[in-house]
């Protein structure tokens, strides 16, 4: 059976790939992406395949009758749908309706894993988010991300495939170098000092934040595949369990860690633009739901970090 | 300046075209459908047009640059759009992208109201749903109505155009014939006994029902479009308020204008499908939002079937 992840060269598309490995019915893990960085899971049973997600001719090459597994990670990222509307809308949505349609075709229910994101939230939020509390993004990419669960909700209604969308936290410590997303600093806080370089920590250390470390979110993905269709039930979405800290808390997590000279490494230095985009976000989560479908998060900060130094880390040379 | 409704030769777009003709600053009222049944309200300034709302080059005529008023109410009904998959896509989804994107292309922001619906709740509901209460519709019409109100909620943000987004509670009485869907029997036990005529209830007096009448959803419509954009704020989407009565309350309420003799037309007959779908439905709202912004619903039963009486009950001949 053939396991389809889209956006697959991005950092948990591989990460998914190498956990797919692990599964003795999959024989084949096609990586799907626009980009193919080369530096995918080296196994005989993984292709990488590079195309647009939007276009349906490419994507009915790719979810082919031995498709049994899909994991619809592929997306443009927020500041992306935020500066080209009408990209953000091709590929976040109408990619999502050509994968389902694919999906659709398929000669069994297909297994759908679908991204979804914490950027669905938005508007006045409460200190604590329940499970059942409306999705008013006030974003582009948290709107498409919205209706992407909606879809999959739908097309999994109606018998067309078998989908599970997971609300992801902040990914915290992602791999490698910061990038252009507003939460971008709550790797580099960690990742940088752990490295003895310098990071600058935008906002002040009283911001929450809702974090998921790179293994518990495969974890999730796996978890999330793995549990049969009736644990789902009627309701196909889930926000994810989260590691729910401050920015001060993550500071001293690294000060245990690495001690006070990694900490000094982290320079607080007020940005009023990214503190006003941290505080629209959801603060902390009341995933009920997820933990008693056997979801995890990191336990501590502690724990996040170790995760990050023991997948991740460059080891010193 | 120019009033478009889309859906505008049905029972609301009629009646929305009716009250457009008051507003001094609207010059022109397009009522736009796929049938025209000629009997629209005949003024010089309203016109009726046939088309396909997911067609772009139609919706490009209809929405020229001196539209400033859209009412976007065209949809392929719950019951449609269950049957067939695609056609609900296309018009409630594709359709509203191109309206939407026909108003983007105005030289000035149009104020666009959309039609939602209760239909957009679904999965557990609480006995009394309030404003912030999460969109998990169990149909692909409510799937549609939700996807609908998040792209007009996007629109707006971006500032492409002015949108209000109202979810309607079932509309009682409805003139005319009984017709297909789930709910139609609520305006029927109304209705045919004020006309002498005998009407099956297939629900149990103690189901609830959230009911608007046609007269106070148009002056929704309209409070909707008059409310500057600074009373909306981020939140686009409005659920309306509702006269949430039980059917038996119902029955009392025809009882106490009409007497035993029209009472006693009912015939309580459950029907098991009919049952199961409205136990589904939302039963009361505690919408604070909208009464806070000054929408209003029927007080009672008395002014609700009086509505129905003033204005749309055939006059003895």
């Amino acid at each position: 059976m053939k396991a389809v992840v889209t956006g697959g060269t991005g950092m948990l598309g591989k990460k998914l790939g190498k956990a797919l490995l692990a599964r003795s019915e999959i024989t084949k893990i096609v990586l799907f992406d626009v980009v193919d960085p080369g530096d995918t899971p080296k196994d005989s049973r993984i292709e990488v395949v590079v195309g647009e997600v939007f276009d349906p001719a490419t994507i009915a090459k790719l979810i082919t009758p031995d498709t049994g597994a899909i994991f619809h990670l592929a997306g443009v990222v927020s500041a992306g749908a935020e500066r080209d509307f009408d990209l953000g809308y091709r590929v976040n949505l109408d990619g999502t309706r050509v994968v389902l349609e694919a999906a659709r075709k398929l000669p069994k229910p297909a297994k759908l894993v679908f991204a979804s994101s914490l950027a669905a939230y938005g508007g006045d939020l409460p200190d604590v988010i329940p499970d059942e509390f409306r999705l008013t993004p006030q974003t582009s990419y948290g709107i498409q991300k919205a209706m992407g669960e909606m879809l999959v909700a739908d097309y999994t209604r109606k018998g067309y495939l078998d989908g599970r969308s997971l609300r992801l936290p902040t990914i915290v410590v992602r791999p490698g170098k910061p990038n252009l997303a507003a939460s971008t600093f709550a790797s580099s806080i960690i990742r940088e000092p752990l490295a003895g370089q310098k990071a600058v920590c935008p906002v002040s250390a009283d911001a929450w934040m809702p974090l998921l470390s790179p293994r518990r979110c495969i974890e999730a993905f796996m978890r999330a595949y793995d549990l049969p269709s009736s644990d789902w039930g009627w309701n196909r979405s889930l926000m994810l369990p989260s590691l729910d800290v401050t920015v001060g808390e993550m500071a001293e997590g690294l000060k245990r860690h690495s001690g006070a000279k990694a900490f000094d490494l982290i320079e607080w230095k007020q940005d009023e633009m990214i503190a006003k985009i941290v505080a629209g976000w959801p603060k902390r989560l009341d995933s009920k739901r997820a933990r008693k479908m056997g979801f995890q998060s990191d336990t501590s900060m502690d724990e996040l970090i170790r995760n990050y130094v023991e997948d991740d880390m460059p080891k010193a040379a």
